[in-house]
């Protein structure tokens, strides 16, 4: 990237959120992202593969950290308090740019074919999250349901935080969210 | 359906999930099926919309059945038990078909479409159990908590059920698989 594009990369993230948010995903062009952001449609497909990508790039990072917590972890922790140890780091991240996080989800509520996309990413996160489980040792079904339960959490956390329901940090709502969890699923047995 | 057409629907399905299994989902057409089942593409047109729909059209029975059964249970059940409940009800319908469910799933796991397409369908089994919860008075997060944990049991259970590790009844692999849960998110809270 030459120096005459400072940031390049984050302005077309930018005017793509701006533009998404005001116009909707579907309604907006390459074109008019990099016009927004000052620079060529050449300089856009250097940074992002498509108009999609410019939502979900930081997917392969998010997993890879998750991952690496949960292998990288002491061997007397708890897999769900590991996992959600992990979400809670995560959720430290994306509460950074809080606004950038919301706006995002925005455009993805409003778009079936994004919602698809944000399913899939996740199912995908969980199913990586139960194989660094099981590396550690943990046998299934216990691996899958405590992953699978995790990333369930970490969706609903993530919905009530980003609705704005309340100024709780992204993290505590992931923790205060596991505990209702432990509430909801620990009645009597039949 | 004329009566010249004895079970067509079920001879197509057949037909389909012979050829998918056999061949392959991507490269089996209509005719194919069509064909196998001794009937004509135009009757297949009249019963399905499209190959794929021959593997999801239970979805909507299904989701029917689960939600009715939420919100017709009696007032003293917790909604975990109760989503449990009818998981397993659900459980006993699919295994009076075993080799059915475990042929289609044989098929969706081959085909990366097909699994976003079957992860689309439980997302929105998942926002339905939610809202028969909320209609029930379940206050969120709780109802959202306790559906998606809900889907994500039966989702491990179905897949060591199908995988054929051992000779229990679907029903009882959910009901276990609950039980586990509990033991996997009860430990020490921080």
């Amino acid at each position: 990237m030459g120096r005459w594009e400072p940031n390049a990369r984050g302005r077309l993230a930018e005017a793509a959120l701006d533009l998404y948010v005001e116009h909707g995903f579907d309604q907006t062009t390459v074109a008019d992202i990099a016009q927004r952001a000052g620079l060529t449609e050449r300089t856009f497909f250097r940074h992002y593969a498509d108009k999609r990508e410019v939502l979900f790039d930081q997917s392969g990072a998010l997993e890879a950290l998750l991952v690496a917590r949960v292998t990288d972890a002491g061997a007397d922790v708890a897999p769900i308090d590991l996992i959600i140890a992990a979400l809670e780091e995560a959720g430290a991240r994306i509460q950074e740019e809080p606004e950038h996080a919301r706006r995002r989800q925005t455009v993805i509520d409003a778009n079936p074919t994004l919602q698809e996309r944000e399913l899939i990413k996740l199912a995908a996160l969980a199913s990586a999250l139960a194989e660094a489980l099981r590396q550690r040792g943990v046998a299934d079904p216990a691996a899958s349901l405590t992953a699978e339960t995790g990333i369930a959490v970490f969706r609903v956390a993530f919905e009530r935080w980003a609705a704005g329901d309340d100024r709780t940090g992204l993290p505590q709502v992931i923790r205060d969210s596991l505990g209702q969890l432990r509430i909801a699923v620990g009645g009597e047995s039949r």
